[in-house]
């Protein structure tokens, strides 16, 4: 017989993992509550024209894709936005804005698979629509920080960018709009010299090309290098003033009492083609790819056929998140319970076990019952090698008492309480 | 421009449902640890064949399957049981049993769309692998009872069967497998008549048609009729055993003190071909479909290529549980927490309103910002509009004193409180 095994791309998350996604998870949905993000479900399976239509070449090429049984071309989502954006062209249309809206599940991509790299992967993604102020940006970039910060993540920073400083040089002398994307697809792999040659032969001034020059090497961890970039791009207006947006969002973050380690990057660029303004993204030093990406699209409800509505969103991938934890061999505060299993000493006194596991579990105590008919001794035996606390046997004679025997399994000792208060016994111990 | 839609048969959950189905999937998560079961996360796609294995023909049929970039035949799981089997038959193969795992996220069938029913829906699913003893079968009937409980679902009943009375009746006269699972098929869709003449085609005895035709009639609401039961079986010894260990079941759900509705029906199939025992549904008087649905599959894990591993499972249906809570208009205990908003009076006091934003969410409170550059005025009007239950309004003379305006949208009435205590002035008042 084949042995079965996980489609290419995909992974199994076994309890350990499980529980460390799931705490994340619950963690980003703590962070929407505290920011007033209400929280949305949209379906992994959309229209195919819905996720191609602004979804860059690359992602396109690789989504899952396929026709269902009614000859509908669908595809998985390899990201949020598209759904988000289809909601608010529609369904919450008429609804008063600002919304803000989050989103946590699954997402697909026919990626080659490395590390932190899956076919399938999971995402918070939250989502600020109707402000086109820099308050709603740094509203973006402080929930991201305090999810980073909340997660147990210790050494993480930012990176910052302005998709107006690039364009605000570029779009003076007229450069096509195609040419311009073109060579920020080039800037966001970082080849620089490449995309540099494709705006000289476009046609641009050499000044340009000197400015263009200067702004992508130019980054600093502070606030200081934006005054240089406001010399560098002075006589570029829309640049200047894409600059000092820049500023003003993170003097507002700066403001607000939230410390982050950043850079700041003019050449900065990323890879998805709807962004308009600020641009960023999530660093661990331990990982190549980042944590967490986003920025302001302004134009993008109105691509989805919505009312003209800014908006500036995140995505912060949960798993990679995770995978930065265990790198930096955080210690994430999951709350443990007590592990405790009910042990009847015999077959007759198995409806007992189930009653005082029914008691325990009412008083929202976790317990397991032993079902698999072991003795007493083997069923101990088990539970020291799964390292359990306690284990309840239920006992005839004891019983004739209201009572039972509870064996602490770490320090290897017994007492017989009565059933009342094996609760406070317990938990009492926990403290 | 076109409008984009949901693929057919797939929705959106509007921040409003989004939150009941958090809730539901946040008990069912809580009922697994409460029941020692661990969770486990298994990727939506899987290879074709592992999910074809054993569904049955109807599941097959209807899954989402396709090739992928690879040219792999894969699908969305239409179930999570063949997903489990995987794990338990590989990576799990060597680990000691008993296995408690639980899983819960979305599945996909191509079903004609009607009320309760999608093509994307949602489950939580319990297996309890390794054990054969009854304790396991009733331990799995508590914990769904248990669910449903505390999600405040208040009418609902359970009903019973067993795939071994009908079986074993069948059985004794060597009837063929295949045609067994056929007429099964048919009960389990309610066509009594057609599947016992498709016994009788077959050729059994006329004393073994009267048992079936018997059999099928049998229902009742208590334990009582597990007599009449044995009785109509007492020359089968197959499905005298069936019979014996659903009695069996049923006593130690009743000796754990857990009260269910039920009703149980000899002639009671489920469609699945995998069960080998007892069978079992949760129903609302409300719904024609079962909100929850399980049973014993024995053999299964072996045909996945693990080792024989006796297993009993159900899956809840969470969608199916939501829409059931909505037509009881039951009352769900979902947390509401104040609804506050933090409103600078002019642009210059916006890094102030970040910053007490900040301290109020630190210490655990909910707070949103104006984003959107209005006046307190219009902002306070959008506030009551959103029937908010405070605004924090942050002006310069306020301020010089450490202070704040607290407004209390609902009494319409308003005072100057130090910063330092706008928590316990807001939290006091929800006491």
């Amino acid at each position: 017989m084949t042995e079965f095994k996980t489609v290419r791309g995909m992974r199994d998350f076994l309890p350990e993992e499980a529980k460390i996604m799931r705490y994340i998870e619950g963690k980003a949905r703590r962070v929407a509550e505290l920011y007033g993000y209400n929280e949305i479900i949209t379906p992994v399976l959309e229209p195919y024209e819905l996720l191609a239509a602004k979804a860059g070449e690359e992602v396109r090429l690789r989504m899952y894709a396929f026709k269902d049984l009614g000859e509908r071309m669908v595809a998985l989502r390899p990201e949020f936005t598209p759904s988000v954006a289809r909601l608010v062209a529609t369904t919450l249309r008429n609804e008063p804005k600002p919304f803000r809206l989050f989103c946590v599940g699954s997402l697909y991509r026919y990626d080659e698979p490395q590390q932190g790299r899956y076919r399938e992967f999971w995402q918070s993604n939250f989502e600020l629509m109707g402000s086109s102020k820099p308050e709603a940006d740094a509203e973006i970039i402080m929930l991201t920080n305090s999810l980073m910060e909340t997660v147990g993540l210790r050494n993480y920073a930012f990176k910052f960018g302005h998709i107006g400083v690039l364009r605000g040089v570029m779009g003076k002398e007229g450069l096509d709009e195609k040419v311009q994307s073109d060579a920020m697809q080039l800037m966001d792999k970082k080849q620089y010299d490449e995309a540099l040659r494709l705006v000289k032969e476009a046609g641009v001034s050499n000044k340009c090309m000197a400015t263009l020059r200067k702004l992508v090497e130019l980054k600093g961890d502070n606030l200081g290098i934006i005054e240089e970039m406001k010399l560098l791009v002075k006589d570029y207006e829309e640049a200047l003033k894409a600059t000092e947006n820049l500023q003003e969002i993170l003097k507002l973050v700066q403001a607000s009492g939230c410390k982050i380690n950043m850079t700041i990057e003019a050449g900065f660029a990323r890879g998805l083609e709807y962004y308009t303004g600020i641009i960023f993204e999530v660093n661990v030093p331990e990982m190549d790819k980042a944590l967490a990406g986003g920025g302001r699209y302004d134009r993008l409800i109105e691509l989805f056929g919505g009312e003209p509505t800014p908006a500036v969103g995140i995505a912060h991938g949960i798993d990679r998140i995770m995978l930065a934890l265990q790198l930096q061999k955080a210690r994430l505060k999951i709350k443990e319970e007590k592990t405790v299993i009910v042990i009847p000493v015999n077959e007759e006194l198995k409806g007992e076990a189930l009653k005082i596991s029914q008691m325990l579990r009412e008083a929202n105590m976790p317990v397991e019952v032993e079902v698999s008919g072991r003795k007493v001794a083997k069923a101990l035996e088990d539970a020291n090698r799964r390292k359990m606390d306690y284990a309840i046997i239920v006992g005839e004679k004891e019983l004739k008492e209201d009572s039972v025997v509870i064996r602490n399994l770490r320090e290897r000792e017994q007492k017989v309480v009565k059933i009342g208060t094996i609760v406070e016994t317990i938990k009492g111990k926990s403290d």
